[in-house]
């Protein structure tokens, strides 16, 4: 009698979620430090000093009523416009704070954005592997999902699979670059070589085909990586951000959408996305974080921690003999499993204590995710459970 | 191309909205302290001294990882296990951890209530007056709303009106006590005779119909009055609560869904409550401030200069000759429009710069609604214009 989808959603834990409290039972079995897991995206080091600093001069020297009172439902225009100038002078993009969106986080980023978009009927393609809440957000916007595989060799877009899946009811594509679960970084060459498919599609069909660029790991990348920015190669782009990866708050829910002014008919697109917020129950991001986060632009935890992690493990997993790619971004390795069946390979990880998930649930068979937003000294002692796991394959 | 309902939304301002840009436009044009605003509902005393203590407290000596860092989707279990005791300690009602989830707000409690209960064609009945929103919130979960309207002698339900309205396909009722924007505390005869109404019903068609109780105000009462506890009297409740009014936090966004442990198959309607949750993008509600409400249950701002501006204008008002009841809770006065039109009247108000909202938005005709969730001195400087504006219609 009432909503049997919320009711499954609710009851059907995630994958990554049943693997994390697996690894609770055993924490308590054989004690916290003799688990190894790698099934979490949740950043493991904290926000940067100036957070905490800014956090406490807000509460103790700002009027309360006007700290913890309503912003505007965009968001504090002094924060919008802050952002619109970081844009701006960061990635040479022309923004204001009239296409600003302040957010509960990325997950609200993306249901807003879709909820504006999307008449029923219409259809939003996911890009695999991919995270598995892009299928829940989407479909609740009343959109048909289509999966495109990227190529096994780099993870990079199949564009003749792209091609293929791209329709008259095609009305935006997720992009998320650094990606979730592969950590690859999306090179300018497929970007540009996307832009230009999208534009002759939306030619052919008379439509508009968006770009939603969810992009929360945008600044956690390695090895002097640059992250093409979107909006400067295709016009009809909406970027989703969140400050959660970058400045260590995922708990506290805040960033936001910003509806590049090349969109065509952008006031419009702005004004679904600020009608959709209002449908969905979001009033105003938490005023709290959207003060902070201003004055906190374009910083960053201690993301060197993420780099050691990164190159320890794939060192030594390569010299066991793992077949991966070293990522350029995010905090995760994906590995190509040893056996076909993913499942199997994480299930036969456990005998190690080693957590880790398959790429089954990001739409992507034969791989999994290894999440290294962890301790250094949790990889290091997981690496000879790791070289035991692998050597039994040698058998 | 876009959603038109959503754009819609986005573009309409609301009357409310629009009569606080107006207040801009002559605070701009005359000085702040010449324009008399009672449009918004926006508390104007500050946090209590020891949410700004706690706030301080936890930032100061919490581990960050774990301070701002994703609790649970349902919200932190101490947190939710203290709003539990609380529940239990304050209304003797039974409660869990387990039928708790944390939100971002009131309304983030509301369209999470109904996109779990809601299915295409459902109806849901709210009582005018009412909340505006509540219509956006129900359409979008794709509800039919339908309108009954309170009796005007005390603005307790209309029951003859509201049985009526109940059909088989209603699935919710949303019961909003003390009540926006009218002050009104429904009286334990009413709560009682709807329970037996909607018991009634239920048996009838055999199905199930929720109460939403939507309690933003439950602490903002005066004179030692007594909110019913709707939990102790029907069974299908759902009680959706923000601190934003009782702690002065509005901009925070910081709730909570209870599901009675006596609605019919709550587990499965708390699954739903967590899968709308997750499909509306909501993740988890902030986690700084749901640590800090935790430790404030029960407490309040200091509510007593609502109390004051409440007697002050009412007492006033009366004097002059305008009919209005004294509204027991909330920070609102409803007042009965000297003119037929509340519009034409709220119009000739702005001539003694008083701004005031019409009842038509709140669907009920020839009332205004008077916020006095304001300064005092602003109250007493406004009064000499209420008599002049009362008098002009005794020309």
């Amino acid at each position: 009698m009432i909503s049997e989808k919320m009711m499954e959603l609710g009851k059907k834990r995630s994958v990554i979620r049943e693997i994390f409290e697996y690894g609770n039972k055993r924490r308590q079995e054989i004690g916290a430090e003799n688990v190894f897991d790698f099934s979490l995206g949740n950043p493991s080091i904290p926000a940067p000093d100036v957070v905490k600093e800014t956090m406490l001069r807000l509460i103790n020297e700002k009027d309360p009523v006007k700290l913890h009172g309503y912003t505007s439902a965009q968001g504090d225009l002094s924060v919008r416009s802050a952002i619109a100038e970081d844009i701006k002078n960061r990635f040479g993009a022309a923004s204001g704070a009239d296409l600003i969106y302040m957010t509960c986080g990325a997950a609200a980023s993306l249901t807003i954005s879709l909820n504006a978009l999307v008449r029923d009927g219409d259809e939003v393609i996911v890009l695999a592997p991919f995270f598995p809440e892009y299928r829940v957000f989407a479909e609740k916007a009343g959109a048909k999902v289509r999966v495109v595989k990227c190529r096994e060799e780099d993870l990079q877009i199949d564009f003749s699979a792209l091609q293929e899946a791209i329709n008259e009811k095609t009305k935006a594509i997720i992009v998320n670059s650094p990606n979730n679960p592969s950590g690859v970084v999306l090179s300018e060459e497929t970007i540009i070589e996307l832009s230009k498919l999208l534009e002759r599609k939306q030619n052919e069909y008379k439509t508009e085909i968006y770009v939603i660029a969810d992009e929360p790991y945008r600044e956690l990348v390695y090895g002097g990586i640059e992250v093409p920015y979107i909006p400067n190669y295709y016009d009809n782009t909406l970027v989703c951000y969140s400050f959660s990866k970058s400045l260590s708050l995922p708990g506290e829910r805040i960033g936001y959408i910003f509806v590049s002014p090349k969109v065509n008919n952008c006031s419009d697109v702005y004004a679904a996305v600020c009608g959709a917020g209002r449908a969905l129950g979001f009033v105003c991001a938490p005023s709290l974080l959207q003060y902070t986060v201003a004055e906190n632009l374009g910083k960053t935890a201690n993301i060197e921690i993420y780099d050691k992690n990164r190159n320890i493990l794939y060192d030594a997993l390569t010299e066991y003999g793992y077949e991966l790619a070293r990522p350029d971004g995010a905090f995760y390795l994906f590995m190509k499993s040893p056996e076909e069946d993913a499942n199997a390979f994480c299930e036969r990880a456990k005998k190690y204590e080693i957590l880790i998930v398959p790429g089954d649930d990001f739409g992507f068979e034969g791989y999994v995710r290894i999440s290294y937003c962890v301790s250094t000294e949790m990889i290091l002692k997981s690496l000879d459970g790791f070289k035991k796991l692998i050597e039994e394959y040698r058998g």
